[in-house]
């Protein structure tokens, strides 16, 4: 075990944690209190750490998103549904996600009628309506054309050597480049301001 | 106090607790018990209320974005700055964030080497890094090309009438636009996933 904390970085007592509450598994038994782990530990732990410190999901969600790793149907669309479905932020069920189901179907996008995302987008489109910012249908219909996109990148770059790979990468897609989408966003608006900035 | 809590359905109980954090100016006193609340205070509540509940921020982080709001200096750059550095995520600051200045460099993007969002996105390369799945330039870089056209749709959105509602706008752009985008990159790929299920 010590030997895995100094392959990841991450402190003994962290990995007793995650093996405890089953975000890892268990090493192969070699004696009373030693075990053996392999390099799937190695990445499985390093996977782990990421989802709960960058993604911030708690112990308990990372736990059902591993465990969609572990399924016997890996096809890339179960094993996104199960990502997704994991990851998505509690949100409250009060409303029928009505306004999302249209605009999805607008746009020609086939989404389970209760995928956790349309709840995740009636829930902002909520907030947008409450400060008194609705979001128009124009300016909606032109981040759907742009998400679309960045997931057409997403989707390309998910592996059909390996199911578990590719599970993993789906995993890592959903929960590591989240951040990353929205540094770039903050990052482009300063450099659009900018430019603008210079010629007023 | 209670009108201005059925204006906004938002409980008494929250009014006098964001009046007391600073989030909500002081109304205007008519008595020792009663104080004069107009539109500014409804429209400042449900973005406080927006920002904590969809935003995800601390009281504390909130108060400093709506403080971003009443500086005297209020032009476009300067308070998507403001707001930008009161709503970056807390990120330890162990490293320089030397490669997302390189590549903000790279796509010729003008932003300041403190940008808080430089950390962040220095963060979520280095989990990406960790779990053995670093990110290529050329995602990157495609990335970097669809978040800038997302920004130009975001800076357009922002009006020039007036400095009060241009603050407005880029601070709900940034905190409650984010939520839908993410939303609305899950919907799409699971759409995209959805097209290539059928033609596999």
């Amino acid at each position: 075990m010590s030997e895995l904390s100094r392959a990841t970085g991450v402190p003994v007592a962290t990995v007793k944690y995650y093996l405890r509450e089953g975000l890892l598994p268990a090493g192969r038994a070699t004696g009373a209190t030693q075990a053996q782990y392999d390099e799937s530990h190695v990445t499985r732990l390093r996977l782990a750490r990421s989802i709960v410190q960058v993604g911030g999901l708690s112990v308990a969600a990372a736990r059902d998103v591993l465990a969609a790793l572990d399924t016997s149907d890996r096809s890339l669309h179960r094993v996104l549904g199960a990502a997704h479905y994991a990851l998505a932020p509690q949100v409250a069920h009060e409303h029928d996600p009505t306004r999302a189901r249209e605009l999805a179907s607008a746009w020609g996008w086939r989404v389970h009628p209760e995928a956790p995302a349309l709840r995740q987008l009636e829930h902002a489109l909520t907030a947008l309506d409450d400060v008194g910012a609705p979001a128009t249908d124009e300016r909606l219909a032109r981040y759907a054309g742009l998400a679309h996109q960045i997931a057409e990148v997403d989707v390309a770059d998910v592996p059909t050597t390996s199911t578990e790979e590719a599970a993993t990468t789906v995993v890592i897609g959903t929960v590591l480049w989240e951040p990353v989408l929205l540094a770039l966003r903050r990052l482009a608006q300063e450099a659009v301001s900018a430019e603008l900035h210079d010629h007023v």
